[in-house]
């Protein structure tokens, strides 16, 4: 008969990490560049005491264990008030990317069945316009003090955010609740069909919180000061509120403030060491820095995920700035973090080259996610680096299924040895493994170009794009082609001011690929759109040029 | 009504470890310097396989879930194989520590009714004397090969591990255990009664492991090459066999070779960047290298703790020889890992002199773990860094009972607000902590010295001492005073080839600590008794000295 351990009964709660902070780094600073315009100091604390305030007031307007908050804001103090106040409470945390159409918004609120909405001041006019819609929410909140409440509003019973946590005596002492408790909805940026949502527990959100404070991972130490610009709408901000908390780091947080020039002077006055963000986001910051012939003075590492990091961002961080970039993938079902490209110790007698190349690509896993690839009969593939096939996963923070559907989505996998070998949660992403479990992502599998029955990575060919002086973002498509049924069409966006032909870009290509995979043509656009978490959006671009006539076809 | 979270449901399982290791760094290396005498090389896919196959083995022997396996060995592969194949597989692993007397040991063993018991070579001679005591030991099992077996013994049936390994096909699934089940027994080295067993469960190991290889305690990386030399009997090696399979860090296994000399080969040829153990070994590891003139080449990182790493210990390692020294302290009750001291964000700006007082001492609390001070009336004291008193903790891999006893040794503990705050365990050691949470151990509660109703710390008394050139190591005890109760007796050995008077060594306290703290008589001799772990054994030391009459009195 199996002897049980004999340890504290313990639960894996949300809680625990605030109060851990609080009770361990009660002084380290919570800075938030706010959109009402100044800069705000406090500290774990504090963010634990309104925290507690917050989780009285939500209890006192009636909201019960459960219950959805919804949130329409950018990263600051009373975001992350939010966070610790409904989840630490029994309430489920539901962020809403405000870059959403309104009605997307508005459908989203409406599928969780928000009870209450939080925003910031800036998405007011949003959510005057939406409320008539919303239909479940009880109580609108606006993220502000009493001095910013606007003097007339459409919204009916506009509460003050600050008012109602100073009215709240923080005499309050969180729930023990089952781990297993739902935490908090992400609903996933899909860019088609209806959004779903994510819904992540107590558990599986503390053991995302451990897992992506690892020094594999994003590595945060009390000694860190962490500036996440990946927003906290966009999967939890991908779990730095909880991992700083968990280690008590001191945290800046840039509110609306995403420009380069805004972002590198809080760099600077508030020392960050370390930050996090999709590729994008540094572009801009990027090009401030280079424009403005700057350096950082503290900030010595980031994650960099969302969408492919390309190597010729990679290599202007590393080699001009000395920033360690470490490569991230993940996804909304993930909680997000799966994987991060960092070495392993065989790896650091290899030339500086061949150690990039591995950077280069998404990394490996972190233990609480296992990966492997497999074919369309979902059998496993070989880790071989060449062999691409269909990424899926599983672990500790992986969905079983979306929010308000029964049916799951985890197929099953027949193992390399032909043996069952469980069910797994299917990316949508194509993805090749080599022998040291390094991933590199070559594809969504709606991007990949079929051509002559041949797969062609748009990623690659991106990344090669990407990497000349005058290009400053690039999208592959597919275009419908008579013999080849698709061939490769490059979209490009120039630097301000360079000047690029068809030619020059296409002979850019020679050697770095194999002929029959180099795009067969090039456009040129102003803009390349984008989804609201900053992801290229493919399938605008292949509409746009559905009918665009390739000079091989 | 509470909504549950949709995540895939994964229990926390030791074989998760082991199969991440061997899936994500199936080749890095695990080096093991036997005692058969050679340098074994193998890697984490063979140790999966391995411990695959020696759960089929324990099964065949007729081992069932729930079974205790005791082991008597040094650290090396097989006891790795052992840590996984038993645990991994339902059983409990129990690792003896085989420095106690033989009559303990047999006491152990029966209390935890082990079934089988694996053991090194090196404890052949041991286990043929007190085979015969070993009421419930149904297998023996020694951790060689078929040429080490010997000719003859007395145990009747002796097996060889090689062998029972290589008998099977490793065609074997990890079973799918609850989390909550018993994985290891490790007994406390109890220097007064008989030792107890704390019970760690799949959950607590898991989620030590994770806690363990933060960036704030361990910074396990699978860019580290890891030398434990702490015991895999000691506390299951601080964690590490878990923690390097987490991360998929190369590990090197010392065996029983722990001189000064036999170490210092092994970390530079294998490249070890990153070592733990108790302050005793280091002792030996420091007077090797410096006599001769030797530096470390990739050693950059150490974890000290067990005992009060003396700050002379920890300024060598840092400034002579550039190794980072992390003071960390700990209890078989906390699987061991509660506290570690590195600095956070704030302190980078203080003075060098200052930072390294706060890395003096034993630090803070890692996430999993919450401790605090009492009075004797079980109220928290003011984290002052100057209150100091009895230290209670609590979090996930704390024990809530000992093996066999149902009674819990937790205690109420009033929170500073007067409101109750749950249950602790009491730690028996006196400590202060300070407003950053920097926790300091003062002393045993039991080794304190009491004069004049006053407390004085032996920790502070002995670290003064072993900063003295001449000194080798120094015990403070209690010796009865007829005026003050109790009075500071300082016991010193001195280095070879030192030598130091009385006075001198009384003198060397002038102006580093308050004058009536100053120890009234030292004595000399040749050795200090220890624990099997490596704590001076004071008890011993003051009935030696019982009737010693000071100068004073
Ligand atoms: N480092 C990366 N490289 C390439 N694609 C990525 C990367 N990180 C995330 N993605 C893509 O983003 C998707 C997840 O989007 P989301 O759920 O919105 O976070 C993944 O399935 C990938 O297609």
């Amino acid at each position: 008969m199996a002897l049980l351990g004999q340890m504290m009964s313990m639960p894996l709660l949300i809680s625990s990490l605030i109060q851990h902070a609080a009770r361990h780094a009660g002084d380290t600073e919570i800075v938030s560049k706010r959109c009402e315009g100044d800069l705000h100091r406090s500290t774990w604390a504090e963010v634990e005491l309104r925290s507690r305030q917050l989780a009285q007031a939500l209890g006192r307007l009636g909201l019960s264990a459960g219950e959805r908050v919804g949130t329409l804001a950018w990263n600051g103090h009373r975001h992350l008030e939010i966070y610790y106040g409904t989840s630490g409470s029994g309430l489920v945390c539901h962020t809403i990317n405000p870059r959403l159409f309104p009605e997307q918004i508005a459908w989203i609120a409406n599928d969780a069945q928000d009870s209450a909405l939080c925003f910031d001041l800036t998405f007011l006019p949003l959510v005057e316009k939406i409320a008539p819609q919303l239909v479940t929410v009880r109580h609108f909140i606006l993220m502000t003090d009493r001095a910013h409440m606007p003097a007339e509003t459409s919204i009916p019973n506009l509460l003050c955010f600050d008012d109602l946590v100073a009215a709240e005596d923080g005499h309050y002492t969180w729930p023990l609740l089952d781990e297993d408790t739902a935490s908090t909805i992400c609903y996933t940026s899909g860019t088609t069909g209806h959004p779903k949502g994510a819904v992540y527990s107590h558990r599986s959100t503390v053991l995302h919180a451990f897992g992506a404070a690892l020094p594999d991972a994003m590595a945060c130490t009390r000694r860190d000061v962490i500036l996440p610009v990946v927003p906290m709408f966009h999967v939890n901000a991908w779990g730095l509120p909880y991992s700083t908390a968990l280690v008590g780091a001191k945290v800046v947080f840039p509110g609306p403030h995403l420009d380069g020039k805004s972002l590198y002077e809080l760099f600077e006055k508030e020392q960050v060491t370390f930050s996090a963000g999709v590729p994008t986001v540094w572009l801009g910051l990027i090009n401030y820095v280079s424009s403005q012939g700057l350096k950082f003075s503290t900030f010595k590492r980031t994650v960099i995920g969302g969408s492919a990091c390309p190597p010729a961002m990679l290599a202007t961080l590393m080699d001009d700035y000395g920033v360690e970039v470490v490569h991230a993938w993940g996804m909304t079902e993930l909680s997000p973090l799966g994987t991060l490209s960092r070495l392993s110790s065989k790896h650091l007698a290899l030339p500086p080259a061949e150690q990039r190349r591995l950077l280069e690509k998404q990394g490996k896993a972190i233990y609480g996610i296992d990966m492997t690839i497999i074919d369309d009969a979902r059998r496993e593939l070989p880790w071989d680096g060449r062999s691409a096939g269909n990424l899926v996963v599983r672990g500790s923070w992986v969905i079983s299924s979306y929010y308000g559907h029964e049916d799951t989505p985890l197929i099953p996998v027949a193992g390399r040895d032909g043996r069952e070998a469980g069910l797994w949660f299917p990316t949508g992403d194509v993805a090749t493994i080599d022998e040291d479990g390094f991933m590199q992502i070559t594809d969504r599998s709606k991007d990949v170009i079929k051509s002559g029955g041949e797969w062609i990575s748009s990623i690659d060919l991106e990344n090669i794009a990407m990497a000349h002086p005058a290009v400053h973002e690039a999208a592959v498509i597919a275009v419908a082609h008579p013999k080849w049924d698709e061939r490769p069409l490059l979209v490009v966006v120039t630097k301000p001011g360079a000047s690029l032909t068809r030619d020059d870009m296409l002979k850019f290509y020679e050697g770095k690929i194999a002929k029959w995979q180099v795009p067969d043509d090039v456009v040129f656009v102003n803009e390349i759109p984008h989804t609201a978490t900053g992801k290229m959006l493919k399938l605008k671009l292949r509409e746009q040029f559905r009918t665009h006539t390739l000079p091989s076809a």
